[in-house]
C-alpha cells in the first residue's frame, strides 16, 4: 500500500511538473506574441472623437464658439448629447447663464474655422467676425449656431456634472437642423455629403470620414449564418 | 412748430416704413436661400459617432461585450470616458455590480463581430464563443477587453447618472494598450493602421476613417494671416 501510494504520489508530481512546463510554456509564447498588447497610459485616447463647434451667447447676447472633442451623444429617450467643457472658457459661462447651447458640425472644408474656434477664446476676440461666419439665433433654445455649417444641433442643458478639468454639460435635443443641399433623396441627412470632420486625440489631427462599411443591425446576422 | 413736428413725425413714419420694407425684403431673400435649413425633428444625430466595444463580466465571471456609440471623452484630469447604456441591457446589470469596463476599438475588418455584439444579449448568449474573439481580463480594472481588437481603454467606474432610456457611466481611464503593430515610430497609436469605424446615427451605418485633413491647434492660426 505504502509502495502503490508512493507511485501514485510520484505520478501527480511529474504530471503537475508536466502542467507547470506546459502553462510555462504557453506564457512563454504569449509573450512574444506580435500582437501583445502595449501599455500607453492613462490617455484620453479613443477613435474617433468628434468635431462639435459650440455655439452660445454671453450675458450681453454677442455670439461666441468653440470647438469641442469631448463629447457624444449620451441618451436617446429624451434624445441627449453630453458636451465636456473647462471651467476657464468663455464658453462655460455663457452656458452656464444661459442654459443653451448649439452644435454645429462643420463640414471640412472649414477645417481653418473650426480650429481658429479652439485656439482663441471669445473673452478676447470676436471669432464669427474673424472667421466672417454668421451667428443665426436658434429659433427653440437661447443660443446661436453657425449658419454657414450644414448641419446643427439645438440643446437645452438639463444636468451639470463637475468632473475635474472639465464640466459635463447635458443638452437636451430640442431640434436637428439640417442644410437641403446635404439631405438624401429620403430627406434624412447624408454623412457624405455633410462631410463632417473627426478629430484624432492622439496626434491632434484632423480628419475625413471614409468609405461605407456596412450596414449596423445587418452585417452582424451573418455571424450566425 | 405743429407744423413742424407734423413734418417730423411724417419723416419717422416715412422711414420706419423704409425700414420695414427692407427688412421685409431682406426676410424674403433669406428664404429662398438655397442653403436655408430643415428641420429634422429631435433627433439623435451627431456626426461621427464611435463605435465602442464594451466589455464586462457578469456575476458569474462570464465576460460579455455590447456596442456603443452614444458615448465619448467627457474630462481630461482626471481621464474619463462617458458610455450611455440602457438599463435593459446585460451589460448594464453587469458594470452596475463591478463598477468596471473596458472598451475596445474594432478594426473595419472586425466591422461583422462588432456589429454583431449590438444585435444579440450576452444574457442568452455567449458572445465571445460564437464571434471566436478572445477576452483577457484587464490587469487594472475588473473587466475584459478582446484581444484581437487593436486598442483598448480600461475604466473603473466613477459616477453613474441615470438620464432617461439611457444611464451614463463615467469611467476614470486608467490605462490605455494597443497592438504594436497599430503604433507609429513615434510610439503613438497611428489611427490609419488602428482602421476605426465610425457609425452614422441618421443611417445606421458603419464607416472608415478617411484621408488626414490638417492639424489641430495649426491650421486655426492661418485666419489671422
Amino acid at each position: 500500500m505504502k509502495n502503490v501510494l508512493a507511485a501514485m504520489t510520484g505520478s501527480i508530481l511529474i504530471a503537475g511538473l508536466l502542467v507547470t512546463t506546459s502553462v510555462f510554456a504557453q506564457s512563454t509564447i504569449d509573450k512574444k506574441e506580435k500582437n501583445m498588447k502595449k501599455s500607453i497610459g492613462a490617455k484620453t485616447f479613443v477613435f474617433p472623437t468628434p468635431v462639435f463647434v459650440v455655439g452660445s451667447y454671453d450675458t450681453s447676447g454677442r455670439p461666441n464658439t468653440m470647438v469641442v472633442a469631448w463629447g457624444g451623444i449620451c441618451c436617446s429617450k429624451p434624445p441627449c448629447v453630453a458636451i465636456a467643457i473647462r471651467e476657464a472658457t468663455y464658453t462655460y459661462g455663457n452656458i452656464m447663464a444661459r442654459k443653451a447651447f448649439t452644435i454645429s458640425i462643420p463640414s471640412e472644408k472649414y477645417l481653418r474655422e473650426a480650429d481658429y474656434f479652439g485656439i482663441v477664446s471669445g473673452r478676447t476676440e470676436d471669432k464669427f467676425a474673424a472667421t466672417k461666419l454668421t451667428p443665426v439665433k436658434s429659433d427653440l433654445v437661447d443660443a446661436p449656431y453657425v449658419k454657414e455649417f450644414p448641419f446643427v444641433v439645438e440643446c437645452s442643458v438639463i444636468k451639470i456634472e463637475k468632473l475635474g478639468s472639465h464640466t459635463l454639460f447635458i443638452g437636451e435635443i430640442k431640434d436637428v437642423k439640417a442644410d437641403e443641399a446635404v439631405l438624401g433623396n429620403d430627406g434624412a441627412p447624408d454623412i457624405a455629403k455633410i462631410k463632417p470632420m473627426i478629430f484624432n486625440p492622439a496626434n491632434r489631427a484632423y480628419y475625413g470620414i471614409g468609405k461605407y462599411l456596412g450596414d449596423g443591425f445587418s452585417e452582424g446576422k451573418k455571424i450566425k449564418e
